[in-house]
């Protein structure tokens, strides 16, 4: 495993062997989720590219950018029987002192994480596109957890015509459904207990609807009211969504999206479902 | 010499090839400017592709899109012995019904040609990206004659990584001085004559600058001056700038930027030069 800090040498690492590769962006402090993400990317392809990079224009100016979690020595312990290449550049590196150059997807970006968090996927498909640039993957691999994110993803590589393939994989989850995350570090033990409600609150969604509720109100109204049974939880959104416009619908229509954001204390959770015949 | 007019046609042929390949972008309406970039393209590299796509998101509302002139067949026959690839899309195949992703380089797009004609260089930007993405060039063509367009080509491929070399050739100039352009078309038979006042000026401006004038407030008065003694010509800025930046100097310092747009009725030119040692 070759660990690589610039931008000149994963460029020359990825010149040397015209092999498929497949590539998994990262902000590191790495889990189960991001491991099963590496693991299709080595089934997939030849070469393995996996990159560390917390990115500071994702963050608003509020949100937790100094404090995310970081662990190089235990996520390079982790890629190494896994990844050929870990690109760990510096924010510089990325970031020259005259950087001035933005990619931005609108419509998919206006609602859900969009709307709550001003700037995230511009930040987000910046990164993205110059790391793509920088890579040169074949393939490159993407959680559901972060559904929001492949939709926005999947409509840039669309509209900018490039050339490689985005692959969505399952979300991973703790024993108890909790949906596998890096800011999970964040949750106090009483936190951490309330927290499968996110997932069982899905769970009732995609029950209700098999059931034959096609009213995407009163299934938003259950899983407030079940989420509301944990006090500690506050709900910051539920939406029911078409699948690929992230739009709001009434009336379920497969494929749908739902999805949430709820916190507990400082620390903000999201998760979600895609509900399909 | 190969027509293409789908995207994936067009990235079929690259693949079949992976030698060097020079690429210049272009409106159509073809002059000799237009030309020069092509043999240089063809000096430096095994393929020449040319792209003819007027670009309906770099025209303003007002601007002149739908009388932009296009004469397809005689483009054709102009780039026969030059060119290995054509590549020519509908606007339906570069900006499908539900597209919306753009790519702003900020700071340098503020000024000039950025402030007259808002939003034309977020439709550059974007469209020269994704051609790039499509055509994979190995060096990628432009002319001076668009300055601004250059200085913002270079910010993108350097902010964004992008794997490519961008070069820029000299303007070419009709006998009388004039910059070539296909929107030269547009000039009465007196606006032709008055026209080549804009290199005269740039000139001047040269002359006082080489004699020691380092006071650019005074170089652009005598060349307003000049500039007027066309009534019909109307200036809308004559500026001198850092090259890089576009920011506006007081004091000449080398490499500088002189350039205007001035219109002759409804017709608007712009020219340059840069000042240097």
């Amino acid at each position: 495993m070759q660990v690589i800090k610039t931008i000149d040498e994963m460029r020359q690492a990825r010149k040397a062997s015209k092999k498929s590769l497949g590539f998994v962006p990262t902000m590191g402090y790495l889990h189960e989720g991001h491991l099963s993400l590496v693991r299709k990317a080595k089934d997939d392809n030849k070469l393995v590219a996996v990159s560390i990079f917390v990115n500071p224009t994702q963050f608003g100016p509020k949100e937790d950018f100094k404090n995310y979690p970081r662990d190089t020595e235990r996520d390079l312990a982790m890629l190494k029987p896994l990844t050929d290449y870990v690109f760990m550049p510096s924010d510089e590196e990325m970031y020259p002192a005259s950087y001035d150059t933005w990619v931005d997807v609108k419509g998919v970006t206006d609602v859900l994480e969009g709307s709550a968090r001003p700037g995230h996927f511009r930040g987000v498909s910046t990164v993205v596109l110059k790391l793509f640039n920088i890579v040169e993957p074949t393939r490159a691999y993407f959680g559901q957890k972060d559904a929001q994110q492949v939709a926005v993803i999947n409509k840039m590589v669309k509209d900018l015509n490039m050339n490689l393939k985005v692959i969505t994989c399952p979300t991973l989850r703790e024993p108890d459904g909790l949906a596998m995350s890096s800011r999970n570090t964040y949750l106090t033990p009483e936190q951490r207990r309330a927290s499968p409600v996110l997932y069982q609150a899905l769970n009732l969604a995609k029950e209700l609807a098999s059931q034959g509720e096609w009213d995407a109100v009163a299934i938003r109204k259950e899983m407030t009211k079940l989420i509301q049974k944990e006090n500690i939880a506050d709900i910051e959104y539920i939406s029911i969504a078409d699948n690929e416009t992230l739009k709001e619908i009434h009336r379920i229509k497969y494929p749908a999206l739902v999805s949430m954001a709820v916190k507990f204390g400082r620390t903000r959770l999201i998760d979600n479902m895609v509900l399909d015949k």
